[in-house]
């Protein structure tokens, strides 16, 4: 029986090896995915970001765990930062997940970015796609950090949680201005600590400054998540903001306009792929910075010429 | 007399309409870029990073000060954080630049991501190449982070400055495992703050670690920029590191690699445009999502099709 089918009947290896095709562009991945394709739209999907030390592990899991309480299955794709030079994925903390991991009804992936930063949002939709035709019904999708990186990542997501703890200092200015428009839910983890107030006070004066505030104004709710205060809370205000957006029409909208993403994504990166078999492993890349370096050329006119060579 | 002309004679005019040529992706960009490629080469490239906080636009200042007192002329490029989604540089701390602005010798210019980071990188090196064709001596590129993407914009230079400051917290961990790879030189800015010693500590463990380490050892250089203090000896380092990576022969093979990496990125972004000119502005991609939406096809069965469409 194939991967697919296997997948399908609900055979977790069989979800394992397929994100592992995506995730090393085997060739069989496209395959896999097209066989998917037409089991997938059935998944919620949960997108949590925020910096570094948040506590968004801790707090996936809790979210987790209160999901299988209300009896739904659980998907969890965890993005990890990586040095762009080692590709070493930092999990780590992937080991808190104690509980969790027994636990037949969450399947836990984590995805590194191995270099290549642009494939990453991509092959994380197609990990979403995965564990969506497989049957999960709340993906959560985990990525650190608030750069055009996690963004591209999180707009996999239906619903973007945002997560921030107390007396991050100024460097949190900067990182507020990018994450205020990606926020549906904004969470303060570690309210316990000093200071939870005054950040409250911060992300709603933001809020009233939004010109782009739509009639959905993001709630800010405190957690403290490794003690479980506040996430029954969380549930309640993802549910409201999916019933929103279902309601509005504004669910179906950002699920066509990932859709159109993500077909343009596809498309750039085989052309990527179809232009290094072409220029790059054939030499010709070599021969053209030569051809630079001694002025013969430059790389503005081998662009012209390429793409009148290869394009129709 | 034409853009490029007027720019080669040393127009500063001319020199920032090219770059917003460039920045905007005017028409004319690309055989702006033609004509002033034989004219580069010349100019040696500094980057200058670290994370919000480092104080890089001060320490900028002063390394562009000092080259000034050397008698070389500065071109300054400060590539700036933005919302991906507001389009809004941040390019209030250029302000401070009061004396270096009425300098003749030295050209600034604020870049901004305008929602395409992928874009930010190529242009920024067309930028730096605007310069190097003008005359300036040294370019000093300066970026805010150390994600993938200031990584990708830092590769631009030949010598690349790591900036970091005391009393950074353990979030710093995480950023110095990225930025190890790319030091050449590290800077600890703000050094009369508790915790300098500490952080050259860290740092110099960090290195002893590091397996990649070649016979080039990343000097750590204490200083207090805004009281220019170690200025001076940051320029010296500055040099030996040209000197080795010249004599060693790494300066030609960096540059080599820049020069492939460039022509493959331009080449990536005109059929990036390519395709949006076929498949997005004609409505097609409408139609294919509305196929997908009705399980009629999928994207990976689309992608295909099209590349035997669009491919000779």
């Amino acid at each position: 029986m194939d991967i697919v089918e296997e997948l399908l009947q609900g055979n977790r290896l069989a979800l394992s090896k397929a994100i592992t095709a995506i995730e090393n562009e085997y060739d069989e991945a496209t395959e896999i995915m097209t066989k998917l394709y037409p089991h997938t739209g059935n998944a919620y999907v949960l997108g949590i970001t925020g910096p570094p030390g948040a506590g968004k592990s801790t707090l996936t899991d809790k979210i987790a765990k209160e999901y299988r309480n209300q009896g739904k299955t659980v998907g969890i794709i965890a993005v990890d930062p990586t040095s762009p030079f080692t590709g070493g994925a930092i999990l780590g903390d992937r080991i808190r997940m104690n509980g969790l991991t027994m636990d037949e009804g969450v399947f836990i992936r984590s995805m590194g970015t191995r270099g290549s930063l642009g494939g990453l949002s991509h092959k994380t939709a197609d990990a979403v796609k995965a564990m969506d035709a497989f049957g999960k019904d709340i993906i959560i999708v985990e990525t650190v950090g608030v750069g055009q990186s996690e963004v591209d990542i999180v707009k996999a997501a239906d619903t973007t949680m945002v997560v921030l703890i107390p007396g991050m200092g100024d460097d949190i200015q900067a990182i507020k201005a990018g994450i205020l428009e990606i926020g549906d839910l904004f969470t303060i983890n570690k309210s316990d600590l000093p200071g939870a107030d005054k950040l409250v006070r911060e992300i709603n004066m933001m809020l009233d400054l939004d010109s782009f505030m739509t009639d959905w104004r993001p709630p800010i709710q405190k957690v403290v998540a490794n003690q479980g205060e506040g996430i029954p809370e969380l549930l309640g205000n993802v549910q409201k903001h999916r019933d929103y957006i279902t309601e509005k029409g504004i669910l179906a909208e950002r699920r066509t306009k990932r859709a159109k993403d993500e077909m343009l994504d596809i498309l750039n990166s085989n052309l990527s792929r179809y232009i290094k078999s072409k220029i790059v492993d054939t030499g010709r890349l070599d021969n053209y910075v030569e051809q630079f370096q001694q002025h013969q050329t430059d790389p503005y006119t081998v662009v012209g010429d390429v793409m009148r060579e290869m394009l129709k």
